[in-house]
């Protein structure tokens, strides 16, 4: 991982008797814009690394591209001085490739002022992704060694304590990709975006782990990747048992040791 | 806490050599949708409960509305049936009263596909609110109080485990109020429209503290509060020192027991 995935900073530390002052290691968080054709469509806080593959998964993930074929390249933009700007990354569309930018959901502005289809835009957020079709289920002896995976993979947290990890398996639990970020859906969509240029999508067979916890977006947003089982070592949210069990997809949380908790989908033996 | 904060999930417990079906109690996760006038602004993943906050908050920290006498009221909406709908909020501006949407800065779709001027979006995100003016030094014997207060008063997080809190207390250390949500930001504007509608805002010497990490965006939020002190159980971001120095704010992360670390501004004592 990058090393500006973590970045000292000055602090005083303070204990019963004591105050002195040190430095510490903090996980770097910086915006990233990510345009489409040269529209800006949004800004995300991130840690920065792996910056093409994290425009490139959002893409994915909020449904506004759908295969590797629609992109000829992520580009990062030119400033004022004519450098590349760090900051900012562009699509370039493929000739005659057309995004649907209304799929954009999260924190939108509509200019609807409707009163009366009072769902829709709620009906935006739950999405429109195919279920997940393919019979997977993972395999407990499987489940239970991810973890101690995930964290010898996992440069960060150690250092900082603050950056969230997502891993992808295959189904006997060979790593195929890890990436962090202070951003728990940055780090997913940093997972999805090398599977997008690598080819890889849908991730048919694949499972994915997240060092949190997990909420509706997440289950979302491995849905358009087509995952079908997400694990994580801690809790799910209501909405995401739901949200997995309406999409085939399986949903282990509180995996830790021999233990896990199994919300949707079934193992294997 | 509302009784909606958790719900009941059937899940399967897997150990060892045991599987046995039980039932679990999880963060509720719904979606509430966020109107001002009628059009709607965002559609935010909350823990149902103090919506009216949530939403107030929002509005207040994003930069949409100033003042308490802007807002008539936050209203439910009526839906096709004539019923209210659980999930939606309708902010009445009172008359005259007009709010500036172009605050909303995140995930937003901006209409500019300006190559040049490329810094307009991420510079919105930094926001436009004014620094802290106030000199305030919150004290060590007060901070190193504030986590016991926040779990004696954090009714699901035992629960469930994942629900995020963040509480307000005063300069010595009396609580104010506290508010739950499977968001971490949702969990800070629920604080910010508790006093929005106590018409206690700005949030001059009062201390912030939250449960979890502290991002830019909880800075950014604190400061639109006018809220002078944050203070963290886990670890500040980058950003979050940076922006915190920037605006005059003091920023503690890692308060667990007689320690602590001072990332910005200074303690008294």
């Amino acid at each position: 991982m990058s090393t500006k995935a973590t970045q000292p900073v000055s602090m005083t530390r303070i204990e019963a008797r004591t105050a002195e002052v040190r430095t510490d290691l903090l996980a770097t968080e910086e915006p990233l814009e990510i345009r489409v054709g040269g529209r800006s469509v949004a800004v995300v806080m991130r840690t920065p690394g792996h910056d093409r593959e994290l425009a490139a998964g959002f893409l994915v993930t909020e449904g506004i591209v759908r295969r590797r074929e629609e992109v000829l390249d992520l580009v990062r933009c030119t400033g004022e001085s004519g450098e590349p700007e760090e900051n900012i990354l562009d699509a370039v569309l493929a000739p005659g490739a057309t995004v649907d930018l209304e799929r954009l959901t999260r924190h939108v502005f509509t200019s609807s002022s409707c009163g009366i289809c009072s769902k829709a835009s709620i009906d935006a957020v739950r999405g429109r992704f195919d279920p997940i079709a393919e019979e997977f289920s993972p395999r407990r002896e499987v489940l239970v060694a991810l973890p101690d995976r995930l964290r010898a993979a996992q440069a960060g947290f150690a250092a900082t304590g603050g950056l969230h990890a997502s891993a992808l398996f295959d189904a006997d639990g060979n790593l195929a990709v890890v990436r962090e970020d202070v951003g728990r859906h940055n780090a997913l969509d940093k997972v999805v975006g090398h599977a997008f240029f690598a080819e890889r999508l849908p991730l048919a067979g694949q499972i994915l782990l997240v060092s949190g916890r997990v909420s509706f977006e997440i289950m979302q947003k491995a849905l358009a990747a087509g995952i079908p089982c997400v694990a994580a070592i801690s809790a799910p949210t209501s909405a995401a048992v739901a949200f997995a069990a309406e999409s085939g997809q399986t949903l282990v949380g509180f995996l830790r040791g021999e233990r896990m908790n199994v919300y949707a989908g079934t193992l294997a033996g």
